[in-house]
């Protein structure tokens, strides 16, 4: 298992499709939108200058989406994730 | 729905016309101008380096002025949004 | 009304002019000079890293100096304003 | 009046002259060094992130030397000031 | 022995090799990737603002995955370490 | 007197000479060396962002060693001094 | 003496040299690695923006292994020294 550090989340990418006004599913060609992704594992938060742990907003199993080109790609028992920091998540899909 | 994370806001882009002297509408064509939008949902703010979360000076329902080119845009079951950090905006229009 | 957000205020430009000794009025043509304003909303203050709030030093009506190039030109209602960070501000004229 | 905001300053410039060992007085040609100025207003103080508000070590009255190159020109009822923040001064002639 | 300072860890690099589908070991090749590796020795923490040290997320023989080009190589006694920053860690493998 | 603001310190410059082992005293070349200096006068320090001003660690009447071309030449009184922050400070000769 | 100021410390370079296989000793011609260096003095330490002295955590007489290219060179009573800033030390051999 991976276990990110500090403020950082590990997450599996999300395929996301298209239907057209006719149902037909087109794979997506928009290179400039943000992406999907589904948490797979949380840190236990940035420390402030107060010395507090900041529990992150984020949880396991929430489907998120983040700023395209962050994070690093890490592949781990032939999977591939990405590890990002929370402040490169934009919001919760929920 | 989609919860945004921290002290960003969603937003719904508003279209802004204007009127001549004589009524006429005019689409807007000044491209440099800030732009008006809605707000869809807020964040539960940062947290400062105290450790205390800062709650957001905009609510759902607010209409804003925002700096151009801010933020990121988002499709989400099939509309347009866009994701700002409260730092972003301007002013709440009332 | 335009109601600006943290440490930001909207002001109206104020047109300066200046007398010759005669007492003409002529145009001012330095363009490198900082610009006068009056402000005709404030916001409700930054927040420090402690949690508080810190209200403005400037309020509604005061004539102030900013510093050229400072801010975002807003038009509202037909009227152009311009949307300032209180740090932009140089003096309060009194 | 000018009142300055935050940790800013607002003084006269102070031109400086020098005598030759005989005593006769050369204008200064030297525009590298720093200048000085005479302090005619200051404002309330900067606020620390815990916020406090910190008075300025200068007051009404002071000559101060201070870096070239800093502050604004400000032009005010016919006179003309500079307006510094309080870094930007480095001595308090006394 | 070496005794990291304030944030850091010294690592000793694992080497990572991959398995074709048929069980073949192949040497990786992908040179950007980020790196494992095995925790040898944690500093005592860094030091906040507000005087109060933080002790590290990882401990002495953690597996860890870290950015690429982070740290510094070090030669102690015949053997290859780096010393890292722990903010240069993505995640413990465990 | 010049009273220093902040955490600055005066010095003036102290010429430093280097003798030959037979003990011929040869000007100092090396442009590359630090700089050492005498504290003529110190600022009343900082303020932190807690609210607390910290006293500076040299006092009137040490030799210092500084950064080279650190600090701002100033001319008071027909005499040249340094103004230089703490920061620029390297050690004190005891 | 060098007494250093805050975070800072005073260090002798450690020559370090390298055995072949054979036992012969060989100039070290590695320029890029860390260098070797033993503690003569340290400073009383920085302080945070809690207004509190943090003490350092090398000590005199602590060898240390640094970031080469760190530091200013300083002559002292004909001898050599580097006066570093504790963060550019990676670790104390022990």
């Amino acid at each position: 298992m991976l276990k990110p550090l500090g403020d950082r989340v590990v997450i599996e990418l999300v395929e996301s499709e298209e239907k057209t006004a006719s149902g037909i599913v087109l794979p997506d060609s928009a290179k400039e939108k943000p992406q999907e992704g589904k948490v797979i594992a949380v840190g236990s938060g940035r420390v402030t200058e107060n010395g507090e742990r900041v529990a992150l907003e984020v949880s396991e199993g929430n489907t998120i989406i983040f700023s395209k080109y962050a994070g690093t790609e890490v592949k781990f028992e032939g999977k591939e994730y990405l590890i990002l920091r929370e402040s490169d998540i934009l919001a919760v899909i929920s």
